[in-house]
């Protein structure tokens, strides 16, 4: 048996998510649909962690084992060539049999796009939120600045059975190496990176520095939403489609 | 009775084109029904030419006439507030009441995107053809060169009862004033400017171009292709994701 690491990017916004899902397509289904067309195997990909209905990923990263002599030279061709070109494999690669896509991660890296002009173009209507309305973007950026470093977030994080990205992890505390918003165009983006996410967590945390940004919130309000550990004190969750997974580190 | 003039872009992707047609989302359609649903009145507001299925626009022009007061400022705001984001107005303007974005129409441009690395993005994959074969770029860009100036496009229009973009003209004799490929990163976008197209023409033309590429045509070759008039003697039709319609001149 050979273990073998896939860097996958995907459009989200016809895909109901990473997990296998029956009569839904999903990556984690359509992947494994794939690798059986493939391989003759039935194999379900693990992924570093799961992504919600609408997001998207640049580099998320799964792993699998195959008994197949199939090269892993030619394996990232042979995929793409039944995959949907919504879901593309960018690089395949044998790895030690002891590497798993989301027990080995060690870091994460996520961004958002808010589209900030009145109209949003047609071709950007999957890819971003569209948020035109008024803005003190300073305060955006400095409420982000407030999530750094080692935090419990469980006031970020969505309330519902699922345990998120990590399930069987139960502690909710997280660290944050990097959180900072940009103005790239007519774009305001924010990057994060951290050592793991919990549901829904990045787009609670966008919708909270928005609420900062609309004067509602004082962005040094942000440590004692932290202190708290209740999802009712943050902002709404973000849409997903302005959602994407950038980086998985090991 | 005021005439209005609206600039529009779209994501043509899941779109049926622009003609209306029952129980299919087209252009046309959708915004007959907002236009209805704003002004309280049956209007079909008549486009600068039908683009099919698939096919996107960055300015498509489109004109109706209506008895509403709405102010013609308030006009792209309200109906982008009713269309989906896959269709926006970008700009609306009473025009004189004997403009028609069809039968006024001097010229159309248009561009076609094709992706040339062996791995199409999955954000890319609605708006470019993936062509990632080998071609002599130069013999695509020399046989392009070959249409420019007044020509019957008989063999580079649809063999079907529709008649093209201007239904009622009878002849196929066009004008082209640019035919012209450039590299652009990753892509080769055509962009093609002329009185006017037939239908399924900007295709037509960049599937037989694309002939050249391969070797199998010499770009001399397009003058006899021209004066045969018979849609056999030219190449395939390209895919319809890859075309733009990207402005109309008056």
């Amino acid at each position: 048996m050979r273990n073998i690491k896939l860097l996958l990017a995907y459009d989200g916004h016809d895909l109901s998510g990473w997990q296998v899902q029956p009569n839904r397509a999903t990556v984690q289904g359509t992947l494994a649909m794939c690798i059986g067309r493939l391989t003759g195997e039935n194999v379900l990909p693990q992924g570093s962690g799961r992504t919600d209905a609408g997001v998207h990923a640049l580099a998320q990263v799964a792993s699998f084992a195959t008994g197949s002599k199939i090269p892993v030279e030619n394996l990232a061709a042979a995929l793409n060539d039944l995959l949907p070109g919504s879901i593309r494999v960018l690089e395949a690669s044998e790895v030690a049999s002891d590497f798993h896509a989301r027990k080995s991660a060690r870091g994460k890296t996520y961004r958002y796009r808010i589209y900030r002009e009145t109209i949003c173009p047609p071709f950007l209507a999957r890819y971003v939120w569209h948020y035109p309305y008024p803005l003190d973007e300073e305060s955006v950026m400095h409420a982000a600045s407030k999530v750094m470093g080692e935090h419990d977030f469980t006031s970020f994080a969505a309330v519902d059975p699922e345990q998120g990205h990590e399930a069987e992890e139960k502690s909710a505390v997280r660290t944050i190496f990097l959180s900072e918003w940009q103005r790239c165009g007519d774009e305001l983006v924010y990057t994060v990176r951290g050592s793991g996410f919990l549901h829904h967590m990045v787009r609670n945390l966008v919708g909270t520095f928005l609420l900062a940004g609309k004067g509602t919130l004082r962005p040094e309000s942000i440590k004692s939403i932290l202190e708290g550990r209740d999802r009712a004190l943050a902002g709404a969750t973000a849409p997903a489609r302005g959602l994407y997974l950038v980086a998985v580190e090991y």
